[in-house]
């Protein structure tokens, strides 16, 4: 999917709402455990119900790992129902990857061509040579962690490099690496003040935000400092949805709650 | 396994061989690829003929993840096969994963629970709380991205954070971790000239090294900066070995290849 695409849909659909896709057998209603596949059972519910308010859907590739062989299933099969009902809608693969050059190579494939996702989000650590092998497949995106929601954040992004702190350095060097254009950055909501700045360094790029909600994010601030002349943003929301209720009305009480959030987006958007 | 049976099984075999499994179907020898699992025969084969030189094994997740099911089928037949055959061997999941705390939780447990590996690489980007739900598991090892291998390390490790280097400020911020007991580091052999640093900081804790060989390091340099009394030092090839040959003798090639670097090793050791 190209950029103007996913920009198009924002503009359709009056939304830029991610759907978290983290399935925990633990947390999901107890009537769906009889099911063959209640990972794939529960997304596909979730899916149908929420696919008019959502723009994305992003799948953390953990939730899958954790169940072994049957959540690779499970996520291959949640990957495959989506690109077949709603193929215009964007898919992000949230594995957070990243290793040496012919190694992520192997990663952007598994991602891009098996499982045919239009996104990957990757980790920065590792430099140039091990994120410009996901940037060279054409039309997909590489969403690079650059601030992200949580308090170990602080721990080095926010450390001063040079001058600077490391995540503007990260989002300052990776804009001269090769196919640059098919990046997209993490910028968690929790720190929606530091947008106005972020801003300044990649005015052009999408941003994917988790952290509103469950985390404490506010969507007013985000789109205050964050959004630009093609909105630019992507805010997630996983727990907040998909777990509104463990009842058989899991899937009516998670559209409701996409539907809150689809409602304000609009508001902002006109 | 406990460091000390780590220690303990380097002393026996008078190694400190690690084999990396990366295995690329486009790679391997041609009659394998008639077999029912290609890969988990190409790794049958090479763990048989290898494994009384080396004392651990790692498998990067990228290249059975890019086989889809089929790969993760061959990713568990692969460390079924070595803890029933060689339960001494430690076993490295090469997955340099990382995200906020619940979902570290899930991929802790997909390695260390479900799969059965010894440790797990991680990227240190996100911090403490994404780090230390894998320090948690008892008897397993987290080794932490500290400096690569790969030209990308220079992007952003070896820049100057509040006066000393990323990748020194991330291992003396990990020393205050909750069980930093459980901690290893990955130091890329390729900068061996930096380990005497390294060691000032981290005296004690084991590193994980690759790079010697395909990537031009040095293994009597490595021990020289690197080895501390314990040994401390696993070092890795992957390509070096594994594909010493594409014929019918790949395994005897590949087994020549890592007696080779044993032998050096055990003549470093005494």
């Amino acid at each position: 999917m190209t950029t103007q695409q996913l920009v198009s849909e924002i503009k359709r659909k009056n939304s830029f709402l991610c759907i978290g896709l983290d399935v925990d057998l633990d947390k999901i209603p107890s009537h769906l455990l009889k099911e063959e596949d209640p990972i794939f059972a529960f997304n596909k519910a979730i899916i149908d119900a929420t696919h008019h308010l959502c723009v994305a859907y992003k799948p953390n590739t953990a939730f899958y790992e954790a169940y072994g062989i049957k959540g690779w299933q499970a996520l291959e099969k949640t990957i495959q129902y989506i690109n077949d009902k709603h193929p215009e809608i964007f898919t992000i693969a949230d594995a957070k990857r990243g290793d040496i050059g012919n190694t992520s190579t192997m990663y952007a494939k598994a991602f891009f061509n098996d499982l045919a996702f239009d996104s990957v989000t990757v980790a920065p650590y590792m430099g140039k040579d091990s994120v410009e092998p996901f940037l060279a497949f054409e039309d997909k995106h590489t969403i690079m962690l650059a601030l992200t929601s949580n308090q170990g954040a602080f721990d080095f992004q926010t450390k001063n490099v040079d001058g600077i702190e490391l995540y503007k350095q990260v989002l300052e060097t990776s804009k001269s690496w090769n196919n640059a254009e098919n990046l997209m950055y993490v910028v968690g909501a929790t720190k929606a003040e530091f947008l106005a700045d972020i801003r300044t360094i990649i005015p052009n790029s999408f941003l994917l935000v988790p952290g509103v909600g469950a985390q404490g994010g506010n969507l007013q601030d985000v789109c205050k400092y964050g959004m630009n002349d093609t909105v630019g943003l992507l805010i997630n929301s996983s727990r907040g949805i998909i777990y509104a209720s463990n009842e058989k009305d899991f899937a009516e009480a998670a559209a409701k709650k996409a539907e809150e959030l689809q409602t304000q987006m609009k508001d902002i958007l006109n």
